[in-house]
């Protein structure tokens, strides 16, 4: 890995994702000023107070100037809006990655608003993230042992892919490559669907006249079921609805499951219940607890 | 809390449940003799080993003869088979108890098989647990701060009950009272569902032809949201079925619940999708996150 030396880093959404990019790369000394781009003023100050960047703007435009490298950190809805601003201020060998959840829409939106700055952009999504949201949530390590998928262009050049492979890599992260349509469907079923299954639980039980004393009986099952479920509504809306296609598939697959369940159980087929849970039970084993 | 002496103590399932009770009580030197019942060598021999039990045998019957208490901490599905069995070696003195999850089932075999013993006995439910299971998993912290659910019947003498309670105080946990029906409502929905909803979604992921690549992918979100999908299939399956018709409910309740947020999603309609969402988030902070 060559070293890495930015001089100017600019993250445009400075909170859980941008700001932990930011302070990775800071405590790998790569980056020598990291300007955060944001739209309230206590989540800027906040991240000016904790050593998260170094300057603070509300302008992106003014913000790019000069920057080696922009992190669009921001939730997917506001990308058309911060491309369109941003495009004609961007030096021609400024970088452009972005950490959407979603890649399709971003190329998409890219291919319409960064049109003359393809070479330079690299669509890309780091696997990680809590339940928390803002600059006062990010910590260095948040990306530690995490997978980073990249999707670069055909327009892509190599040394901008490299460049960001760098600095993802800085932060620990283990870097990948995906086709756009790839991650989308895959995401689409484990992190964008597990997100509606959480939040629709405790809507369930929310609605119900009893809620109160429901979850004042609730134990470790139901709080892990639903953790995801504090998760930035804005964000999860633009997520859901920019990988609606894909998403609406991986939720009729789920939706067939629970009604097989559901036969199961109202036919009293414990035989075919059992032979459920079993199967759950051993992916879960075989697949899952493999990983982190 | 008067000070306790339980002589005999017995355990009939000396999995997490029975083996982490006989532990609490052993620290809390309430207890002079555990008599381990289960079904497999392998698991008594390890709960011998491990001092979980005193003494272990195949035979509930042997095994009941002179207890002062007895848990009966094995699947729902085994209680009329072992009450049965146990019935004709009951002390008038002795205190039966259970610790399944579902009470309105556990009343009925009682009346059916241990109708001359009501006024020993005590349903009960012990809210705590792991995915884990065995006597390998057992460990006496396992109820500390937690809720445990007594329902006793018209004819359980007091004495009995007051037995009881004092036992699981000692573990740690906090003592409740609620009505079987009411009990088996509430649990319906913040814990047989959670579980059928994780099982569901593991399965929907597995019947994937790229189910391995998916899990490769998944991230901290689906870990916690599918946790307790690795619980034991055969005690969820016997909970299931035992409480199917408000299990039933719940579920309706649930599947509601994704129709709408589907139609939301379907329809691209961002607003309504990001109301559910921050009504979901903000149930969770105001219910659950008190919750432990």
């Amino acid at each position: 890995m060559a070293k890495l030396k930015i001089n100017k880093l600019v993250v445009i959404g400075v909170g859980l994702i941008g700001g932990s990019f930011a302070l990775a790369l800071k405590r790998a000394r790569a980056v020598k000023l990291v300007v955060g781009v944001g739209r309230t003023q206590a989540n800027l100050a906040a991240a000016l107070d904790l050593g998260v960047i170094d300057e603070a703007t509300h302008d992106p435009a003014l913000a790019v100037e000069g920057a080696d490298l922009v992190l669009l950190a921001m939730p997917v809805g506001q990308m058309p809006a911060v491309m369109r601003r941003i495009a004609p201020h961007l030096a021609p060998e400024t970088v452009v990655t972005d950490a959407g959840s979603t890649k399709r829409d971003v190329i998409a939106y890219a291919r319409r608003h960064l049109a003359g700055c393809l070479a330079g952009f690299v669509p890309a999504h780091p696997i990680s993230g809590t339940e928390k949201s803002g600059a006062a949530a990010a910590f260095p390590d948040l990306y530690k042992g995490r997978n980073v998928i990249l999707a670069p262009l055909k327009e892509t050049a190599p040394a901008a892919t490299r460049l960001v492979r760098s600095a993802w890599q800085l932060c620990g992260a283990r870097v990948l490559r995906l086709d756009a349509t790839e991650h989308d469907s895959i995401f689409a079923a484990v992190s964008h669907l597990p997100h509606v299954v959480s939040y629709a639980l405790v809507n369930a039980l929310a609605r119900r006249r009893n809620a109160r004393q429901l979850f004042g009986f609730s134990a470790g099952g139901l709080r892990d079921t639903v953790r995801i479920a504090g998760s930035s509504p804005e964000m999860w809306t633009d997520i859901c609805i920019a990988n609606r296609d894909l998403l609406l598939q991986s939720l009729s697959d789920y939706e067939d499951e629970l009604a097989r369940t559901r036969k199961a159980i109202a036919r009293g087929d414990a035989a075919q219940l059992k032979r459920l849970f079993e199967a759950a039970r051993s992916a879960r084993e075989k697949w899952l607890v493999k990983t982190r």
